[in-house]
């Protein structure tokens, strides 16, 4: 890639662009162990002892309509579901999405979504967490329960 | 960003700069009318009439246990039924994702994940689909039914 | 039937017998719309303004493992979020159980199963309502999602 | 109960009765394992292999609104998936429902609803069941996934 070619882009293709050598850096650095939630802007924001993941609302989320993808509102649920059933688990347990549903009930527009995740119930094998996905303007846009498997095993290493 | 940085990046680093790079410039010339779908190389392999799409598996997908992130196979779903329920639409119909459950069944491991999806039940309101995700062993990776809402108005012109 | 044949019967037995006839009167008389409701034995307690309807645990209920049928749990679920949202429609409108979810969390013993519902959302089209099952100690049974779809029609006239 | 209250009820209640009857007897003589597949006339009726069952559609299954109750066809859910599920299972297993969800297509009418099971995926620990509700003309009136948690044990005895 030559310098010139970056300086053809506009503002927001160069604001992607970044994005991607950001999450490429961070993770090399160890700051983070995946380049998805880089790319997604995701980061933990505990409130009160909740689980609250915030995920800024870029071009990059856009499905073919032009509103944010529900696979990526989908990954931000999973990412703090999967983020608050890790706290709960043993050093020699792991844990899997087994089956998630979600229910969209309003456009995610504006700023940033804020997904908010709580347990449900913790059983020996399995975890039932549910999940919430706000707009900035506090209207409920995703709905979700999820059910993680435990695995009972040595967690991988840099895990 | 200068040349001697891009230099600097391993092969899977390389990759995934470039994976966005051609993102962008798909979107710019009008030939993908997202960056998402690009980006996670999404293609269409209609087969024997079925709505097919494929992607392949790259560090991208990875979640922290570095196997394909729950949300990045919610895409693959979410994009495939709704490719297919835009075909059943009439000009001035659109959809949108109302609710749509995935049961997760296999490790996504391999080259690529090929998801199949199949109208279930097609209402004057809402449509039901299936969803369907395989390695390429052909393996069940996941498993999905979704509901998508029917809306009637005029398509956005550039959807 | 002949009065010698009822003497027969176990109190298990007379019991689901009176239950049966109980319901045949109290659907007779008006004062219970449906058959199964009664004979399930199910009645509305409301709490704090929540909705709150109670099922009593009896064989009639069990499954062929000697627990409670999923089914029955399911019933209990759909009457109590149905009824919920019957209260919040316009005196014009129906609603229809469009889709539900329910996880089992805990095998359901004890003297009675108690069912509470909260709306999620309301739209103009859709309402999600989220529905609790607790056992008579306070452990969680099952938990559910459910889409009612509002029907804009004139109530029938006896529903 | 008096031979001349039987005489009073109409042909409705008295065969509302006679099947409460039936299923005791045939849960005493140990030909049913329980009262409710009686009750609700499930009967099954192998097609091709197939696990299909069968219910009758009367007055004992009605809402509020004189159709199908919801949880009527979850009961019919989940027994036919479940035998499906027990088919399957080595002898010191057991498997209990982990979740369910139903969409429901379409009104439950006519004279009985059928429904068929099928195997999506068989796991170490869990069973992913599909089932198909349809009306004697056809048309699908409800469709479900169900995940099944299969228990290592003893079965219980008379299971």
């Amino acid at each position: 890639m030559k310098l010139e070619e970056f300086e053809c882009l506009n503002d927001e293709e160069k604001h992607l662009l970044l994005s991607m050598l950001r999450a490429i850096q961070l993770k090399k650095e160890g700051k983070q162990k995946t380049y998805i939630h880089s790319l997604l802007g995701l980061h933990e924001a505990e409130e009160d002892g909740e689980m609250v993941i915030k995920m800024p609302i870029t071009p990059l989320l856009d499905n073919s309509l032009q509103i944010v993808h529900g696979g990526m509102t989908a990954t931000l649920l999973d990412s703090t579901m999967g983020k608050l059933v890790f706290k709960t688990l043993l050093p020699h347990q792991l844990a899997v999405t087994q089956e998630m549903k979600i229910n969209y009930t309003a456009p995610a527009v504006g700023q940033e979504l804020i997904c908010k995740a709580a347990i449900l119930h913790k059983g020996t094998k399995t975890i039932l967490v549910e999940g919430k996905v706000y707009r900035d303007d506090d209207v409920l846009v995703a709905h979700s329960t999820a059910t993680f498997f435990i695995l009972e095993q040595n967690k991988i290493q840099n895990a």
